[in-house]
């Protein structure tokens, strides 16, 4: 690994919370507030955090893994100088897409002989393709997204709000995972065509309303991802219609994924011209994108780009119809990508649904 | 307001989620993904966001405020360079603390004939004193956080876990309130020595143990954050000690507040000054800090810096005991501090409490 990170430069600095827990295990209360700094060698890898987490980072130590102590008085630029004259490191690469302008600043000012690199997205690289304990995180998130359906379902009936289905759903992954992957999204019938609606509506569903449930479990910091819609009564027409149409699309990129196809691009083509075939409008929004630790990660599928998708993934495939002010239907699924197939994680039913 | 933030430039272009919210009132599922930037003009608040939140940011159109589609085709340089162009901005602000080192790299290539300046925590300043709209925001908060502590002392039982009372406290909030202020603190006996313990422990609560809970609700956007520490039978009589000398430094930081002492530093000193007369090592953070939209906030009440407290801030008046290993007290109080004196904003008790 760490030849990879280190191939032009004698040390890394991470900055990135996301990339600090996949490279220590180390994560704390609020990712947003610099908790934590890594910095990768050759031989040793540093976490500096604050006597805070004095505790939680002596639990996490591994080998060739050493723990530095920061606070008010010894900040992260005068530990981080120490460590680079301690170990001759002349070449320092820093995340340019996480370290702000103002933290490169102060660190040129205080590690004046040190030649700062920008480095893009390397420990993301090594994210992209899951291990086997990410791997079993994530089905094991999956499944629970696949149980909470079930129970969710029960739930949605006259008289509930947008509100109350997404505690329940909240609760219910608070309560048997490690928390929600993201804020649940529950939209009943025009609300569902805002694709990110994330209000709490506390107006009661109605007899023949459509329900848009997109949401997903947490594990061990692994995330899911699922979306389903179902109805409560008879749908209109024209809701069956695109739920045709989407859930056609949505089985047509997975078949292809399974049969081999690794192209992002052709994957959201293929899905797109299902949709159009209906003469329904595109949806604004990625075929997919890959999930781990966190819920959006490279690469995305999308014919703006033609990624290609390697064994080891975990992507979504999530095609969908949005009419402004009267309805959105989306079906979101979670799939494994395998050397020559692929297997479908979400096992949650699709065929159209009346409650 | 536009006055203070545009003082030496032209336009001033933010990034901050959290400011973004405060300005313009949007906000969107996932703050760390660049869901909307905002350009302030002397005239005009761009918000810029993409088709995803096309009906959230025409649902908050405001006077002056205008909304701008940035995607794949037309992303925010090519959007923000349109409008630097049309609106004759040569000097634009961005935020330091924020824009990452790729994001102004790619802001200088595409505008080429502007002049960026680095500013610093413009609207944070503005932040720091609250409007009545925030206030009455936070006070509802801190007073749903007063409830939960009435709820969740009824379920500190033998035999509760960690885990099932962090998850009890999430689901009263998610219910009651917009959402948790922060992922609520719940430590029993020596995991209450790290002042950031926030592990889900299911290990079963014994008699004569030690209960710390660290939590806040959320409302409409605004954090309340207390903490209290109670007793589930007979106390050593190290922790009677303990508690007595953190409730004497809590107090008498609250008085001087309400007697007009405006100096955190000095605040945080005279609370420290109770804990080692008891004998007692100081605590490894601050006496407080500022909240609002975000948990953390400036100033911190700190013997590291003199910072001055001004009418219209709401703080945390939190000091406590670690003692490794064996047992942590916190007490904290949320207060809104007014030209004369402070109005106590928690108003849960903080007497010994046996349960």
């Amino acid at each position: 690994m760490q030849s990879t990170l280190l191939s032009d430069i004698d040390g890394l600095f991470i900055t990135d919370p996301i990339n600090i827990r996949y490279l220590t295990g180390f994560y704390g209360v609020s990712p947003e507030e610099r908790e934590a700094y890594v910095l990768v060698t050759a031989k040793t890898t540093y976490v500096f955090t604050s006597a805070l987490y004095r505790e939680t980072a002596r639990q996490l130590s591994q080998t060739h893994q050493e723990i530095i102590e920061v606070s008010y008085d010894h900040p992260i630029t005068a530990a981080l100088s120490e460590i680079c004259d301690k170990t001759h490191i002349k070449k320092l690469g820093f995340e340019e897409v996480n370290l702000t302008v103002w933290e490169l600043k102060t660190l040129k000012t205080s590690l004046s002989d040190v030649t700062f690199i920008p480095t893009h997205s390397r420990v993301e690289a090594l994210r992209q393709t899951k291990h086997t304990h990410e791997l079993a995180s994530i089905k094991l998130a999956a499944s629970l997204t696949d149980q909470c359906f079930t129970y969710i379902k029960q739930r949605i009936r006259p008289g509930v709000t947008e509100g109350k289905l997404a505690w329940e759903i909240e609760s219910f992954f608070n309560y048997r995972a490690g928390g929600n992957a993201f804020s649940p999204i529950v939209a009943f019938n025009e609300h569902s065509a805002m694709p990110h609606y994330h209000e709490r509506g506390n107006n009661p569903l109605r007899r023949d309303s459509l329900v848009l449930l997109d949401f997903g479990a947490k594990v061990n910091g692994y995330c899911a991802d699922m979306t389903r819609v179902v109805f409560l009564g008879a749908p209109k027409d024209e809701w069956v219609n695109a739920y045709s149409a989407v859930l056609t699309a949505n089985e047509k990129a997975i078949q292809l994924l399974k049969d081999g196809e690794r192209n992002g691009a052709t994957l959201d083509a293929s899905a797109r011209e299902v949709i159009a075939e209906a003469n329904l409008p595109t949806y604004p929004h990625s075929l997919g994108h890959a999930v781990g630790l966190q819920i959006h990660e490279a690469p995305r599928l999308t014919v703006k780009k033609a990624e290609r998708l390697k064994p080891e993934m975990v992507v979504t495939i999530e095609p969908g119809v949005y009419i402004e002010g009267a309805y959105g239907i989306r079906i979101e699924d979670l799939m494994y990508i395998k050397a020559k197939d692929g297997e479908l994680l979400s096992k949650s039913n699709k065929k159209l649904t009346i409650l």
